[in-house]
């Protein structure tokens, strides 16, 4: 096997822990400096490789990659950028392959979801057309959990575990406040399609009463008069309700609430955002005093809190992924397979990306309790290990320290190229 | 000295650390049992001490109460009920006095802010006029950092560290995304009316260009113009722009803009949050994609990620509360004591209630840039060590292990009393 350069290249929404794929990616290579030469990443993502803006990580220093495993973010930039289909626009997939040959590149490692799959495919297929074959390996990488073959996806278990730790904690608060205050507490998490992430707030509930106390999930019609029922029995019973609520919750109509409920509601615009939409539809019709929050970027950046089995899946993947091309594999992706729940066990399999690309792993219904308000024991036995453990960051001076590598760019060798 | 039982209450919104002040008090107590008797809590703060309901601590493990020390939130329950003046409600400061007598209570400790700071005060002067004397202790708490005299308020320095850890993370993910996507993110903290909490997110811009770019302060008047500009040369110059934003700032008329910025700028009603304002008031202008959250109460619930300064600092003034009771002391209020900045030494002082009761303090404007968009050296230098060391609870299967007590009433002596 000639020694050939590698590609790398992060895509799409970013995780506490995409780093750590990269610095198991990285910190293998170099250890096969005789198959594998320099080790390029594609300044935010894919649209690095097609305008030849490659950063050279050889310039990074071992204790800079070692960082980045516990650094947040994707350190070369992401970027959103989803590559049409071949017909529709082949100049791009024919570029990246002319990008990959002009710097000697035989080894391309995508780190993203669903989309990048897709990519990462075709650009295998494509490649074998075009007489430059790639090896082309994907990364699963995606905080909502939607990737289908691995039993779960790096990026999750972390989003999952600040989910689980801030519902806990707001509700304690919540708690103490409730006699004469607050009874209300609406926290908004990510997942428009898919509720696993609401899920995962379920887990602070161990034991009867603990919160969350409601689940709003996007597989589950909202139904106000049956949730506002719901929210008064809690009330009536523990003294406040804790929500858990994603943000793609629909009405009847497929609505989602975070863009129409305000105006069905009280007949004015809304600014987005379907914890206040709860949080005002529950004071208008029960009048109880709410507080809310939306985690936003905070709850898939918080490498503070992070999983340690998520940043453990995390590297493995990415050390797997060049293992993997090591063995001359092509158009797979490394995936998690669990042995066991109790203990938890699990180990690196693979997939062949065309079982992956465009598929989105739904969350089964079996997984959502008989009213639609809670997670059952079953989606508790698949959650729990994915939040175990601890894995925290170095501080100084009462701060994370996260790194910011120095991503130098290699001197271009093609002509300009210009995007879409 | 005759021994007398004591009374313990957490007044007005919780923190990450009050109950590690109430372990200070209560495990101090119980090394003194030959002159303090049984250590009671009020159920729901000072409404507990009016209705009787008085929960016997003496109930709990010494593993529970030492479990306090990690747990947020309060855990006997706290109130927001301000007592009137004694001249507009002498009967409610007669009741606290009548049932203190009535279970031979002789120590009051009452851990809060400048409201209950105020309480205690009189109810110390009121219980000399009564013939029956209480040694009333304020325990200073407070996420807003307002109370006078003391250096810092055990409360502060956790939801600082929370937020400066917060917002150093969302940035790192936003300045992956800013090519292609998220180019502002706004990150709305508490402090409806000082700085400090703001403020605290400046910690995490340790060097040039570091987020966050942008603070505004109730402090300063919001003026659109200037901010938009400020907005807008930041991401022409890092590529993002990440801001922390407090939820009191004001208009030239002195209106909240939560309360009325949407209508100003886009003439309707708006729910309320002021992070949604000021990224929609950024897009509509300057057209920079957006993402923001609300941290709410997850900021000062946030025990996984308190300071292990302020947990100290907790639990030392509980314990000088006692100590200084011990020692026959009446209406004063334990506080920090700054002894040099760098290395950071604190002790334990003392503050006369007298002038500690409705006084709020504020950031001085030196702790505010020319610009009004940033904290000075000054102010870092004062809020630097708050945030030091991270003091973890415990763990198990991925999440944090609070105890929740058991809370058992004594019976009841006295006859019904009505409140308000």
């Amino acid at each position: 096997m000639a020694k050939k350069n590698a590609f790398y290249a992060q895509s799409g929404g970013v995780t506490a822990v995409i780093n750590a794929s990269a610095c198991g990616v990285i910190e293998t290579a170099r250890k096969h400096t005789t198959k594998i030469g320099k080790m390029y990443a594609g300044r935010n993502g894919i649209i690095g490789a097609l305008t030849e803006e490659l950063i050279d990580t050889s310039k990074e220093s071992a204790k800079a990659i070692a960082a980045l495993r516990h650094t947040p973010s994707g350190a070369f930039g992401s970027c959103r950028y989803k590559l049409k289909s071949v017909e529709e626009n082949k100049r791009e997939y024919q570029r990246l392959i002319e990008v990959f040959k002009a710097h000697n590149i035989g080894y391309f490692f995508y780190n993203g979801g669903g989309d990048s799959a897709d990519t990462c495919y075709k650009v295998s297929q494509l490649s074998l057309q075009m007489g430059y074959p790639i090896q082309a390996i994907h990364i699963p990488k995606t905080v909502d959990n939607d990737l289908p073959v691995t039993d779960s996806c790096p990026g999750f278990g972390s989003v999952a575990k600040y989910v689980a730790v801030s519902i806990r904690e707001a509700a304690f608060d919540v708690a103490s406040m409730a006699k004469t205050s607050t009874k209300i507490f609406v926290l908004e998490v990510m997942g428009r399609h898919v509720g696993w992430i609401a899920a995962a707030g379920g887990l602070a509930a161990e034991n009867a009463g603990d919160a969350p106390h409601i689940i709003l999930f996007p597989e589950i019609e909202f139904d106000a008069a049956k949730f506002l029922e719901k929210v008064d029995k809690t009330v009536k019973k523990f003294g406040y309700c804790a929500l858990v609520v994603s943000e793609g919750i629909r009405n009847k109509d497929g609505a989602f609430l975070a863009e129409t409920g305000i105006q069905d509601v009280f007949g004015h615009a809304q600014l987005g955002g379907v914890a206040p939409v709860i949080a005002q539809l529950i004071q208008s019709k029960l009048n109880y005093k709410y507080h809310w929050a939306v985690a936003d970027y905070l709850q898939r950046a918080a490498r503070h809190i992070a999983s340690k089995t998520d940043v453990e899946q995390a590297y493995a993947v990415g050390k797997a992924a060049v293992q993997f091309a090591l063995k001359g594999k092509n158009a797979i992706m490394p995936i998690i397979v669990r042995k066991s729940d109790k203990p938890y066990k699990w180990t690196i399999g693979e997939a062949d990306l065309i079982d992956v690309a465009n598929v989105e792993k739904c969350m089964p219904r079996s997984f959502i309790s008989k009213d639609g308000f809670h997670i059952t024991a079953r989606c508790r036995a698949y959650l729990a290990p994915l939040i175990k453990g601890e894995d925290y960051p170095p501080y100084k001076k009462g701060l994370p320290q996260y790194v910011t590598l120095k991503n130098v760019l290699l001197k271009k060798k093609l002509k300009t190229f210009e995007l879409g």
